[in-house]
């Protein structure tokens, strides 16, 4: 299992619209090869921020690499400069590996 | 989708360590009620630490907080306090809730 996780602090006055901006636009994920799932999650809230993490899981580090490079990326990724005003900070991308895993 | 998430700074020279009692504790999860999964996650190094998080995630927020009050949760968290010389700092509990969610 490989978890790309983006962390993003947003603008409280923001987010409701940051929560739009993602359930309204094309990820183009589903066709990509090696894509397990992607999870947006709300997370705790400081004075000034909401933080949000956007958890993709891949089959491997492959098939992240070769996304990054592909068409589908370019095209999710059009908008991200017009949505500048949102966040109090750049994302902050971090990169895992499963080291163990438990199911029910 | 309920997801608590769990932060640790290891050191850098216990991470092999830090896995190893991961892998060898009984964490007594399988069978509380609205347990979904487990993953202890390898991170980012930094120069002085590397980054490990433990994502679990919950059916719903009801069946983590009983967890919390369980014997379950004492007797996997019975050893926590022998470990501290691990870590850089305390771990940092984090809490998501699902907004959107994708999948292959």
């Amino acid at each position: 299992m490989y978890l790309t996780m983006n962390r993003f602090k947003v603008v409280k006055a923001e987010a409701a619209a940051f929560e739009e901006l993602w359930k309204t636009r094309d990820s183009h994920l589903g066709d990509v090869p090696g894509f397990v799932s992607f999870a947006l999650m709300k997370g705790p809230e400081a004075e000034d921020h909401v933080l949000y993490a956007s958890h993709t899981i891949w089959a491997d580090e492959a098939s992240f690499t070769a996304w990054t490079k592909s068409e589908a990326f370019r095209a999710a990724h059009g908008g991200a400069k017009s949505s500048g005003h949102m966040y109090l900070a750049p994302p902050d991308l971090e990169i895992f590996e499963a080291v163990q895993v438990l199911t029910a």
